[in-house]
């Protein structure tokens, strides 16, 4: 058995984290941290966990951590991963850092998040954790930067296209919606019931940090350059992350039927056990991938106006964030890569 | 007063045509009809309206409403509207339907409803009531073609861009968002409420019906031609449509800021009791018009891009049906345009 | 025009306050206060009423506020109004309150609510608002304490039984369900959307405040004493109160039928414009009261078990706060009882 | 491996089954049928199963069932499962019954149920199968029925005091409130997702059918007789069911604490897997328990009025039906009765 902590088990991606670790096969769950609850149960917090995690919570100490746990997983605010990470690597822990600090290089971290980034040699270790297409690094690291839950959405129903050079890729549309979860279980007027329920908006537009995030990585797979207009938007709703993206087809593309392009996405994600490609007609529901690894993909050629429109869609706690940390782990480990992530959907 | 009915009182928009004619200071509620309830109190089928409306409701005949009404207020499921317009006009009733019969062109009706289009004669008679943009030609009309949930928010979000060739307006994309009653009270699998709850999809994508309402009327009002790719998704709630548009800046627009296209969007609307334009990087919600006949409206030159990003908001069974249609029959009534439409939000 | 005050606007019950009073014929809205938001627009803090109520927040002041308006609306956390309602009595204010501090004896407050109560001498002037019950001293008083939003459905739900001896009035059990809401706009984990949709709890089972005030008011009008059992239940929506409440059937009531209950409800409520008592075998629907100041009451005998079992619903933002409130006002001032409250469910 | 079949796998209790089965160690889901989808594949139903069950789904047959499968599995609307289970038991197939029939007597049957009752000596030999208070016989059964999902959290929350005389079991009072799910997939105006939202009802109040079934297996487990006041709730979520239960205190309770009461709840509940007895003061939530097999318990001694209040949830889907269905299946076969039962609850 490995040995792994969570760090900051008590929001909602830590808890997600915990959810998944204690009934991992291979990985035994040693440590919980959380600065703001230390020296309580973590089943006081969330007594739905009593009699399944009762663990007492610790405050963050790489020290302790080192000495408990092979693997840390880092689920924590956007900025705050910088400083814990260098403590942890030095004493030899695995990290994956659930948050934003790692995703990208260091002066796009400082545009969007408005933050110090970590320094480049740190950054530089990271490896960008979308395992679907970046399995061999992920293989050999012992550092992986977890990506974030729109992004994830987003470069898996995009990157097939991309990489493919079938839609220009400098002038896709994004428009995401998702889960309130997504935004924490911070307390703030924002995830009021009474102003989630019954409304709908979007938020930060034109200007959501994980922009740049879907930027350089789909540049990055894609092989070439990028430019998107990101929109976010807040649905009334806990779970599930739905990503309608919008390229105009170029080149050969331009005459390719719906089948033919679906033949693209099928191949590119025949082998995968999480991706699941819809047959034509068909088209994803945030619930049938609820509270699993799983990422659905619909798609569709409209010829009246040249561009192609896919739909993705991810639980955000799961594969948009401890799910796929954990298949993380399974690849880093060398265990099969659904080990403890074979989960029926809730439905419904 | 005059004298009105509604036939299709017991649909969603039928009982919220209701809802707002039983408070109106001019019009008089004098007959509902529903075939399928015929002879039985409205109040038995929406107990909420108990001592409110009691009226029975009728079967369908032209000749009745001839006798009890001068307008009568059409909602019903599309293809209905087509044979009764006729037989009520030529009684000299004045007709205000809602349904998608009348909005576009006899072809394009056949082309992407799949039923038989109404004659042109009739059709060419009916105004696009779409008051903000058509208001003159409805203050003189007898027959009404109320507009679209779905393009009300469009058109009315897009129109002051295109009109001013701000934007391209045949590479539009329009990303939108509705609740579950704009599918109307029918039953089925689709709006079981453990289908819809706690889900998000897209539905009839590159297919759904208001595709070419949109586009023809952004044609007519934008003085131009135009393409939209249309995308509809169903919200788990019950009121409410947000649209999100993205159109490429074009011309001098391209050098423009928020601020001088927010103008433009002030100057379109300042007057319009309806519309309010948001201030620059406040973003409209779908409650803060709920249960009211106003647009929000919010928007943001997105630089990186060379795009603009428009959000609109309407409750779709007021300012996407019941509402308007009471605006329009302020409107040819020659009464103020807010009478008995002066809702407060009910926030939250 | 009598000029009005909202003290405490930014919370729901004042915000509904606010929606209420703006539209009132013969009540002009002359002053809002926050003293958390002093100095801005009270449309900033509510973007739904842009262009509907764009008053200025004002800190509260007891000068100012006797000079501005002729009666205040008091809608405060419990404890706060009894240093304000002296304050503004002094000076001639008529006084509304929506809090808890005047509805029950001082030492029943100290008891339940842990805090200290208002003076005797100030309480014994507070006129208890339940309008269907206490019409006569409202109309003459110059203070109103407004009912709580669970005593309003309790008391009005079982007053005709308890004052007609027909139930055991010191065996009742109240078991209340309410949206959230009821529980205001400040932020905590108890309202966060994740933790309050598909879910649902008990809470202050056996120790709500609302119990004495409803054990309180059931003895008064109900002309003997009362004892019951009080649960609280958090609905995953936004407003809307249910109550179902279980009484022992006692004397002759042992032997009666539904129907000849039902008489004794409808011969209790039957002039009243906000009451209304569904025929045997159809139950009232939280939504078919919604957003107006309407209370809808069913019941049925249980012959097995020598029971009555009441059901009643009330929107707790307007019977249950601030339409009751206005229902007060009207009372007092001598106009129409339904002036400014003809509101139509609005449903779905 | 045992092989089992599902018969009626397309409802929720059926899909719920199957998620369970196809995760479960030891036994093989080897048919799922459906009359209504015959030659369909389940996934085609229920597209979240896509690459997980992607099973045909049969036309019920009782040769083929006995030919494929061991144990069967009922998860059919009332009155069905009676002409079904002689036919799978004489071909020597063990069933689990999820449906009323077997449930109570025939007599009590036909007047709750309106329907024929099956044969006695059928019924007879159904073991019920509230597994933590008859494991012994559920172990030895070859066919067993299914408790309810109303009764399931009754029982389970008042058996304790009422085998141990702590409460008149002649009076009780069980206010039950219920997700969605609990009334099926069919189609109706009453799970119409624009009426359940928002939205907060009583429904069969007073005739509901479980109401016989907790009395009876109150009588049978606690040894005595009972007669219960049963109101059942519809609330606007999918999943999850939570039992208010009133009792007055009898004998030696009258005098008992909260923590006394709360020993006898652990005493007999200490050593259940899936039960768990909240420490005094806190309260059991539906979400803590969603998506698993765990009933949570609540309660409280009321000082006041001599009664005890307990509150117990379940997820209706689990315990309340598919879950409890597996946990009898693992008592039946002698296997560890946690087996494919050790769920996590999924929260938020």
């Amino acid at each position: 058995m490995i040995r792994v902590a969570v760090v900051g088990a008590t929001g909602y991606a830590g808890v997600e984290l915990v959810r998944l670790l204690v009934r991992h096969p291979e990985a035994e769950l040693a440590m919980v941290t959380s600065d703001s609850h230390a020296g309580i149960q973590l089943s006081r917090v969330y007594p739905h966990l009593t009699g399944i995690a009762d663990f007492e919570l610790q405050a963050f100490d790489p020290d302790r951590v080192a000495e408990e746990a092979n693997v840390a997983f880092l689920a924590l605010p956007a900025g705050l991963s910088s400083t814990m990470v260098p403590s942890l690597r030095e004493r030899g822990v695995r990290v994956i850092d659930l948050g934003g600090d790692f995703r990208i290089p260091g002066p796009l971290f400082r545009e969007w998040y408005k933050k110090d980034p970590p320094s480049d040699a740190v950054r530089e270790e990271a490896v960008y954790g979308l395992t679907e297409w970046n399995r061999e690094r992920v293989a050999g690291a012992s550092f992986v930067s977890n990506p974030g839950c729109y992004p994830t959405a987003a470069l898996l129903g995009l990157l097939p296209a991309v990489r493919n050079r079938g839609v220009e890729a400098d002038g896709l549309i994004i428009d995401a919606k998702s889960g309130v979860t997504g935004a924490g279980r911070g307390v703030n007027l924002g995830n009021h019931f009474a102003e989630v329920a019954e409304n709908f908006k979007a938020y930060k537009v034109a200007e959501h940090q994980h922009t740049p995030e879907i930027e350089y990585h789909l540049a990055v797979f894609g092989q070439g350059s990028a430019r998107v207009s990101f929109t976010a938007h807040l649905l009334p709703m806990g779970r599930g992350i739905l990503v309608t993206a919008y390229g105009t087809l170029t080149g050969e593309w331009r005459e390719w039927t719906t089948e033919r392009v679906w033949e693209v996405y099928q191949d590119a994600y025949r082998q995968e056990p999480f991706v699941r490609v819809q047959p034509a007609g068909q088209w994803p529901q945030t619930k049938e991938v609820r509270g699993t690894n799983l990422c659905d993909i619909g798609l569709t050629v409209e010829r009246r106006t040249g561009r192609m429109i896919v739909v993705s869609v991810i639980d955000n706690l799961v594969k948009g964030a401890a799910g796929q940390a954990v298949q993380n782990l399974n690849v880093m480990m060398g265990w099969p890569e659904t080990m403890g992530l074979d989960l029926v959907p809730m439905y419904p």
